[in-house]
This record gives structure tokens, sequence and C-alpha cells, in this order.
């Protein structure tokens, strides 16, 4: 059993769309194959990821470190003990190997996509879906038969008005999501409250929406957009600051854990255990 | 005045020492040159840049996305005011266009490494050393005439016996060092302190050498090292454990700050400084 091809290929994935950071203006996310020597039912087992938006894709690193550490490496290495499948955690350390501790950015997606795609090949070769995989390896079979998702949208983008961000989070409930999710920082606190508010009137209630900053703020505009977010009783308020800035990330939860010590409201409780 | 072109290459930079964490057999670095239209003295003003060694070249990284980036700015976008140089902070604020906040680490590399380029060209062109030009414009003209330096070297290596870690050490006092650097942690604490020890016999005294742990302890292990190495009154202890565990990061100080304050040595206090 081995692995007899590694593809990547950067895919665009551009829009007009922004948060309160980047814009997607010229966004890229890789796609990976791991062709395997394996057939199940007639057909070649081929273990696919992909990673998340708002990275780019890191083929460079790929084709230069990654892919090559994975397929230099010894055959039986990859392999779990009885040679019956591939062994993502022995994989892992493979990738790993000659990579120094810290400053996980770039090289993290690299690692990841593979990841998802060694998984995504281990499951086909037990012909089992991944999550009944998962779930006979490490919680006795258990699998969850509802998951929670929600829409994460509600992104800035030219001449969005708050009547167009409405009918977004519209489709959305009409999707049968309970949970939408807006970016906020983009825009000054006065416009994101209204652009808030707005929405607000078209879900059922504060609870339905989070709220993402993407780690724009300092510690006085991620408190002040705390104090002004505080009566919308919102599901979440997601990645206020920088995650570098260790003193924000320090200060903040303990800041509104005092807040919420005094019994201000539970958001603040609930903003903290998101951070 | 504009940018030409810019290259970059990624060098071999490979050898067979190791530290704690990672070994060098395929260590590479990017060599940057940046060409403008500038001529000085008959001669086109390149600036060269180049990064230190432990995270490979970034090449993918530089040429998806960094030096594209820079190419395609509007070329008054990258001078001062007064148009007469190139503007590194300009220049910096256009390579970070478009990226995510958090997860620095080969986009730091390949951002630093064109950032070092850029102030190269931009001393060339003021036709003054990068030092005086720094001097002259953060700390009003005052350049230090001397700094501190020190050698970092005693790599793990095939064969590198105790003799051979000696002569190491004593090249680096020959050259004119009065400190030098080597590696712990990637052997047993027996060998590692046999290790110093050997060390110890060359240099003056323990003031005379510093170690290096590559951030692999985890904190019981960095605490034992400590305890054992506090009485050789070394230079410093460096990066005890890995930059993102932040227990370890949180809790280290704290518990080599107690132990400060019992007035144990001045040694742990230097430990908490270099931290």
């Amino acid at each position: 059993m081995k692995i007899v091809k590694i593809k990547e290929k950067p895919v665009p994935i551009k829009s007009d769309i922004r948060n309160a950071y980047i814009d997607f203006s010229k966004m890229t996310a890789s796609v990976i194959a791991i062709i395997t020597d394996v057939f199940k039912n007639g057909e070649r087992v081929i273990g696919y990821g992909f990673h998340s938006n708002g990275r780019y894709a890191p083929s460079g690193l790929l084709h230069e470190r990654f892919i090559p550490r994975l397929l230099q490496a010894d055959p039986t290495e990859i392999l779990n003990d009885d040679g019956s499948n591939f062994d993502p955690h022995r994989i892992w350390d493979i990738l790993m190997t000659g990579e120094k501790p810290g400053g996980h950015g770039e090289r993290s997606v690299a690692v990841g996509t593979i990841d998802m795609a060694v998984w995504d090949a281990v499951a086909k070769i037990e012909e089992k879906p991944l999550y009944q995989l998962l779930a006979d390896r490490y919680r006795n079979g258990e699998v969850d038969e509802k998951v929670f998702v929600y829409a994460a949208g509600g992104y800035y983008s030219p001449n969005k008005d708050l009547s167009k961000l409405q009918e977004e989070m519209q489709r959305y409930l009409d999707q049968g999501y309970s949970v939408v999710k807006m970016k906020i920082g983009g825009d000054f606190l006065e416009e994101d409250l209204r652009r808030i508010e707005a929405v607000l009137d078209v879900v059922p209630d504060g609870q339905s929406l989070a709220v993402d900053a993407n780690g724009r703020f300092d510690l006085e505009t991620a408190i002040t957009y705390a104090e002004k977010l505080e009566p919308y009783n919102l599901f979440w308020y997601e990645e206020a600051g920088d995650p570098l800035d260790f003193e924000l990330q320090a200060n903040l939860p303990n800041i509104i854990k005092t807040q919420w010590q005094q019994e201000k409201t539970s958001f603040l409780c609930k903003m903290h255990a998101t951070l």
C-alpha cells in the first residue's frame, strides 16, 4: 500500500467581499489529491483535501517541503502497524520533520490540507464515512446524529446596502440555518450597529446572530464594541483583537470576567468563552 | 524612481548539524535582489536581502504573493513624500495588504527578507551605510561605536565528541568572540551537562557561555534544566519551551521570578529576562 502521487492545485476563490481586515479580491485555496495504489470496488482510492478561505493557497510550501517529504518517506513508515491502512499521525510527524516550533501560519494550512486528504483516503480504504471512522476510533462508535452549523456571511462589499444584507440573511434562514454570522469592524461603530439592527429585524432574535471582528480591534475598541453589543444579547462576538496582540488577549477576558462577576449580563460571559 | 525587477533564489545551506528540534540536512534560505532604476556613481542601485537559517526559503510565498504585490503597486505609493527615495514603511504596508492577522511564520521570513533588501537599497540611494541612515532617522544621528555579538554554534552533529566541541569553541575565542553559544536539549540532561562542562573548560567562565534549547522542553524539563544550569552562572538560557506553549510561557517566568525573589541567584533572573 502506497501513495502513488500527490497533486495540488491553487484555485481562485476571489470575490468582492471583505471583512474588517482583508478583502478577497485575490484569494486562492489549495485543492489536494492523494492518489493511492489501493482499489475499492474497482475504483482507485484518492483522498481529497482543501482549506478554508482567508490565507491563500500555500502551493509553494506544499511543493517545496511537505509533498516531497511525504513522497520521500519510507512507504512502511506511513502505514499503521498491520499495514492495512495509512496512519495519519505517522504521516503528520513526517510532514513536520525539520520544522521549527512556533510560527504556524501558512505551514499549518499546508499540513492541514494534506491531513484532510489523508483522512479522506483512510476512510475510503476502510469503506466508511469519515465521521463513522472517527467515532469508531475515538468515541466508542458513538456518532452525533446532529451537529450545530451556522451560516458565516454578512461580509462588506461594494454597493451592499442594508436591504441587501437583510436579503442575504433571509436566504440563510430560508435554507434552514438557525444562526447566521456577520462581519463587524470594517466600518464605523455607528454603521456597524445599523447593520446589526437591520439583521436583527430579519432573524428571530439576538441569539440567532453572531458577529466577527476578524481581529481588527485594539483593547479600547474591543471593549467599546462589547458595551454597545451587549444589549442585543447576540450569540457570540468573535475574534475581537489580533491573535498576536498578547496584551489584549490577556486583558480582555479579565476585564470581561470582572464585568461578568458584577453580573452585568450573560452576553459578556459568552464573549469570554469564544475568545 | 522605481523598482525594475525583484529576483529571488533559494540557496541550499544544508549541513549535518542539528539543534534540539531539527536537523539542517535540507535547509535552504532565500536571497533577494531588488533592482532599481537608480544609479549612483555610475552603478545601478540593487538592494540585497537574505534571512536567518532554520525556516527554509519561502520562495513560493514570495513569488505567489509578496513580490507581485510590490511590483504591482503604484510606483508613487512606494516612495517617500518628496519622491527622493523608497519608503520602507509604505512598502511594508503594501506587502501585508490582504494578509490576515496572526499566524506569522514563513510569511514574516518572506516579508522580512524583502524589507532587508529595501533598506539596503534606501541606504545606497542616500549613499550612507545603513547603520548611519538608521541612526540619522531614529536616533539623532548617534551611532554605537561597538555592538555586542556572540558566536552561535555548539550544534549536535555526527561523531562530534567533546574535544571537537571544545575545538569549535576555542576557534570562536581565537576569532575574538567573548561569548559563545551552544545547543542543549538534543541529548540527555547528563550528556548536555558534560558538554557544557567541556566548554566551560575552554571559555574563561560561565558568563562567556550561553545555551539554547530551541523550544524543546516542557515546563518540568525546562525547570529541571534551569536548576542544573544554575550553578554554572551562564550568560543566558534561551528558548526553553515551544513559543506556542502558552501555558509554559505564562508559568515559567512566574516560577523563576518566585525563585528569584527568594534570592536564589542572579542567573534565574537573567533567564527570566531572555525569555
